[in-house]
């Protein structure tokens, strides 16, 4: 089906020539907004409505929904499964938030802020430390992402392990439902044991159940000082163990515990500027530990206790405690670098996998060995949430092989992968969500029992599906 | 209607003879289950089913499905607001699962547990003591609330300021749908983005959805060290300022601060075997703080640090800090002891309320001005949860007044409590849950949409409205 010219007309009179921008008079502006950032999906809209307000959103979804037409919410466009782009059938509408930019208020006493879905996490992250208080959730593209999306998505990065993904960081939602209605459940409450938990429906419901427009999240209190090591292991157990001994010993103040493989540091060491390796050999893998509170010098005790008690263990094969802000950058950048120079490795084949904690060296030995039965000499570009059980295993082709060679064996690489986790009880997506990307394979790899009652909660919600059809469900 | 003597003759075929006690058979046992243990909630029942095993659950559910005959999912029996116990017609069966009592699995590495729904909450906190990690949830009837009965009711308790709700501990679900149908959703993963987060659905759903069989929880590291402190205060507003205090000096270690009113504590001092007040004068609120951790004097010294800032800002009128285990449950007491003895102030009112954190004092306030305007004299027997805005207002007749002057103006009392609550963004069930007792008052209080949205949940999940039906929604 097309999209009527009369329900875009209805669009434009009820928001304005601003809300709304059509394909045919604003084709570069629309071109934008059917492709995710990385080129890896790519659909097609007639138009993209922007709607600058709550009641906006409403009156949009509700004259949709009457005439029968899909929309796709979007916000900062930087998901990784294509979940905020439309299909290729020209019949959806996306639907950007990035107007809805207030932040309606904020509360230091009460630890708790509300912002509209188009504001950027960055954003979010400024309001609360101009009064002191920190919100912690943190990734990579903070400053595009929105809080929309890190909604939609459920989204996680480098302060799980202390602070939880965004859906614990959330106490209300504002919604539109898919039949315009609107369900405002903005409370700044830390318990409501009123009924079912809506809330807990639409974050990382990836805009299939409704559009989330305003969000109450969780401030907390701000944790200037930090203390940052980068230890060198000689294996994934050794940074297990790593882990548990932190957590004995600074358990309040443990924040990040990043693993990486030296593939992936020998990248970030060869092409990002200005990064350097703080030991003189290399090491199979490294963790980066932060501690973060008031005080600095407690914190330095703190991880000093750590290393030591880590170091008797036998754990550490070598170890350097950041001296101030710079070397900590210095640090991080061996670890966040990752993501940006995999391109100098040719194209990569990414996986955001989790199993439990203790099934991580497990995990990575199977996969070694299945991966280089696929295509041996295939380079594991791994780092990820180790503190969360999470691993980024991205993949790039051999050296020196032609890039055609991972684009023909991706399948057999990805079950190599997906087998291993499901076999240890793991998930195939810990953070990055289905979108249209992953879809199938939840089909594939999930609990069918688990997948129709998605289904029925989907079928219940948004009877006619037009909320973002194709993902998720 | 009345439940088919076939269906009881099926179920017994099913579940063996210890699977099901009938009241004609076995009246006194069954008498046990269709009260609650404070015995505000009587109703009836032909007969309790205890099955053994997630598969006897399947059958009862299933059976019962087909028969269009309802269940009462029930656990420990403890719940304040009658969510466990069948209504008074008759046609309802009481499902209790004590007799699934067995832990499945324990992984102090990986940090969960698995155990089946009758497990006591203590049972719970034993197994993770057993190898070396805590289960933080903690309340007054632990000995007897079971897991499943504490994930129906997404229980709360005075660790949640640290560690969350049962809600935030709950990694993964084993749950029998109304149709007789099992999801296997146990994980012990710290994410999955694979979807909506079913999960949350059923915790905090009173079993309204389907039965709760099992569970993996979240086990943390252990916290053998405490500092504890009870601090008279001036007012609720200087309460809430020491909190903030405590974040800032202690965030990662502040695990309880509780706030008790004078006419609580009073109450103590009076009636609980071997309490005795710290201070030579009366104040008129008090709070409970402790730190908790790994290293006893790290704890004490920012215990004191956090001590000497308050009274800085003349936030203090006295305090006192345990010196050992001793003089910690001597404090303890003073908090705990007050469910235990209101009764010596003759029958009490409950509610249960929370607002957002800033927003307690103006609540303390209001409802002391309201509640006077009603009933002059009527006692606040007050105490709760500041950290969480969660406040136990309880009420007891005046002094010498007799037991009716409290039942009459009950409707006149809790209504002036519940206006100034959802004035303030409140909400009328912080951690208690709905059950029979605060069904219609969320009607009442609750927003139409958000409603709405339930009972369409409950709807697609429960079509035939067997599972619990009378609560919730």
């Amino acid at each position: 089906m097309t999209v009527p010219d009369r329900l875009l007309d209805a669009l434009t009179t009820a928001l304005g020539s601003a809300g709304v921008l059509t394909a045919a008079a604003s084709p570069d502006d629309v071109a934008g907004h059917v492709v995710d950032w990385r080129g890896a999906h790519r659909g097609s809209t007639p138009a993209v409505l922007r709607p600058g307000s709550t009641a906006d959103v409403a009156t949009a979804v509700r004259l949709c929904h009457e005439a029968g037409v899909a929309l796709v919410p979007q916000g900062g466009n930087t998901g990784l499964c294509g979940g905020c782009v439309p299909d290729g059938s020209g019949s959806q509408l996306v639907l950007w938030l990035g107007r809805m930019r207030a932040v309606r208020d904020v509360d230091p006493v009460g630890g708790s802020a509300t912002v509209e879905a188009g504001v950027t996490l960055r954003g979010l992250q400024d309001a609360a430390a101009g009064v002191g208080r920190l919100f912690p959730l943190s990734l990579g593209s903070e400053g595009t992402a929105t809080v929309g999306g890190v909604l939609a998505t459920n989204a996680g990065g480098t302060g799980v392990l202390r602070y939880g993904m965004m859906r614990d960081l959330t106490l209300g939602l504002e919604v539109v439902l898919p039949d315009g209605q609107v369900w405002d459940g903005l409370r700044a409450l830390r318990k409501d044991n009123t009924g079912y938990d809506l809330k807990q429906l639409f974050v990382g419901a990836e805009g299939t159940l409704g559009v989330i427009t305003a969000a109450t999240v969780r401030l907390l209190p701000a944790t200037p000082a930090r203390a940052t090591a980068w230890v060198a292991v000689h294996d994934v157990a050794a940074a297990v163990a790593l882990l548990a001994v932190a957590q004995e010993h600074a358990a309040g103040d443990l924040t990040t515990f990043e693993v990486v493989s030296r593939e992936a540091v020998g990248l970030v060491l060869d092409h990002a500027p200005g990064a350097r390796d703080p030991f003189s050999a290399a090491h199979p893998w490294y963790v980066l530990v932060e501690l973060a509170g008031s005080v600095t010098e407690t914190l330095g005790t703190r991880l000093e206790e750590v290393l030591v008690a880590a170091d008797e263990r036998g754990l550490v094969a070598d170890a350097v405690v950041a001296g101030g802000p710079a070397q900590r950058t210095a640090l991080w950048l061996l670890r966040e670098g990752v993501s940006e120079v995999q391109g100098h490795a040719g194209p990569s084949l990414k996986h955001d996998v989790t199993v439990p904690i203790a099934a991580l060296p497990a995990l990575v030995a199977a996969t070694d060995r299945a991966l280089e039965a696929v295509l041996p000499g295939v380079r594991r570009i791994t780092y990820g949430h180790v503190g969360d059980g999470n691993l980024h295993h991205n993949l790039s082709k051999p050296v020196g092989a032609p890039d055609a060679v991972l684009r023909d064996r991706a399948d057999a690489l990805s079950a190599a992968i997906y087998d291993e986790v499901t076999r240890l009880g793991g998930s195939i997506s810990a953070e990055h969500g289905l979108g249209s990307a992953k879809r199938d394979l939840a089909d594939v790899y999930g609990d069918p029992v688990e997948r129709e009652l998605m289904r029925t909660v989907k079928r219940a919600l948004d009877p006619r599906g037009l909320m973002n059809p194709g993902k998720v469900v």
